[in-house]
């Protein structure tokens, strides 16, 4: 028999409204999704459209603690709650959680992101990823990867998210291959090759020059070395490489250097085949991590 | 008295089509410039579109030898003229053009353009600016940047350019302030702020991390330090900042270094700003060295 459902975690972002309903201990008893993000959502819409999109789960099971976090709690998001500063870890996350009830008298608990004072030449920030590491746990002193549009490399010390830094590979990725002159030269629709990935991030372990190593993308069009198929993954590996690259520079990992890979944004392969060319180990997160952390704050928070 | 005119230097290009008259010694007697760049002319278009843009002066002058230069000798111009290679002066380039007779009988001499062959992971190339380096003069042994969406940076040897690198840096900015998440939080239309730009300049010279660094324009923005108004020139000092830095780490200059400015892509103030930065001392070429460095080359052509 099913354990009973104790809350709901709610990822809720951008572009798409993530909701899941867990038992005590995290599990995951059921999963929606709406497209309600919240770029298409006005001032005075979240509530309803929160109402809406869990109106399933509140009419069969009556009002549950539901916490949300992702930019839902940013400036253009419902309720902007104020960054908590590293070093972090569930107890100051918790303390700096927002609360509201909605209208069946669920406790609605926004959960904060996190801020590294230390990071130069401003403080850095995340919303969302930080609820993934403490998913993954914060027992053991490790460095965490978490690839996306804007990647964070996070250092867990002495139980606490103690520093992070971002780095905007996906988005330099996509502006190339949508926007520049590598679109252009480029198949269309794109294609993967695994190859030229590999190979774009053997040349980018090699170069400190990533304005000039995006060049290449053109330069090796002209000399017939590089295949209009190639180009997406070629580049793909430049950037991504050129991350790991400026990761190491900025002392992440050295030699025989460990890190774990949580989030699930369709990249963790790429990234276990980048660490692998710069001999970094890896080990990889669980699927449930974000549900495990929310809900891990969200208990420190009602407690 | 004007001097008879006694040639036609044609830089055309992607978008414009720009026409000098001149002197036995490059002197400047008259100039036209018309809009159509190679991107909106057809296979058989070009001859076409060039005798109507010269009609006025093969009209009064009768036949003229014309060099043409740019996209317009590239694989989507008029006739594709391979690479010359590294080391190059006239002579090499005046071997390695191509010549066609105009419907009037005046001579047509496409320049080629220049690679790089010992630059990886594939030689480097262009197709235009070799020209303003020769017309800047390579008596002297030094570097030369020539500005731009795809900057280059090279060294003129024993009267040859030796060696060039490119750096997409105009091209990067490009992206970001018009397709990025910078473009969001920047002011439209953007505005320029002396200050921000030098900022970012000093904020590129101190960072190796050039992914994570661009992140800094939101982490400005959301730290209430960097306003939407500044957002735009802070960006243009980190790209131009690090390609300083980059060509510093590989070596185009280092303590005590010259170079010299040549091109007036309307960025030359910027990079003798970042120059300073960098205590990198600058020189600036003068604005007639395409037209002077085509003639070099178009004489060694026809002699």
């Amino acid at each position: 028999m099913a354990s009973p459902a104790t809350s709901i975690i709610v990822d809720w972002g951008t572009t798409s409204l993530r909701a899941t309903l867990v038992g005590e201990s995290g599990e995951e008893l059921d999963y929606l999704e709406t497209t309600d993000g919240i770029s298409s959502l006005g001032k005075d819409q979240h509530e309803p459209a929160l109402m809406t999109a869990l109106a399933p789960w509140f009419s069969s099971l009556g009002a549950l603690p539901v916490a949300a976090l992702g930019m839902i709690t940013s400036r253009n998001g419902w309720v902007e709650v104020p960054y908590v500063q590293c070093p972090a870890g569930p107890a100051e996350l918790a303390a700096g959680t927002v609360r509201r009830s909605l209208p069946n008298g669920s406790e609605l608990v926004f959960l904060p992101g996190l801020q590294d004072p230390l990071r130069r030449p401003f403080p850095d920030v995340m919303r969302g990823e930080e609820t993934q590491v403490i998913g993954h746990g914060l027992d053991k002193d490790i460095t965490i990867i978490i690839p996306g549009t804007h990647s964070k490399w996070a250092r867990v010390k002495a139980g606490k998210i103690d520093c992070f830094q971002t780095f905007v590979t996906g988005e330099i990725f996509n502006l190339l291959i949508n926007h520049s002159f590598i679109a252009r030269g480029s198949t269309q629709p794109a294609v993967d090759d695994a190859d030229a990935y590999l190979w774009g991030l053997h040349e980018a372990k090699q170069s400190t020059a990533m304005s000039s190593l995006l060049f290449s993308a053109r330069t090796g069009t002209l000399a017939g070395k590089l295949s209009a198929d190639q180009l997406r993954s070629f580049v793909r590996g430049l950037v991504i490489g050129q991350e790991f690259r400026q990761a190491r520079d900025a002392n992440w990992f050295g030699e025989n250097g460990q890190a774990t890979i949580v989030g699930n944004d369709g990249l963790n392969d790429l990234y276990v085949q980048a660490a692998e060319i710069f001999a970094l180990k890896i080990s990889l997160g669980a699927d449930d991590d974000l549900t495990k952390g929310a809900l891990t704050v969200l208990h420190q928070a009602l407690s």
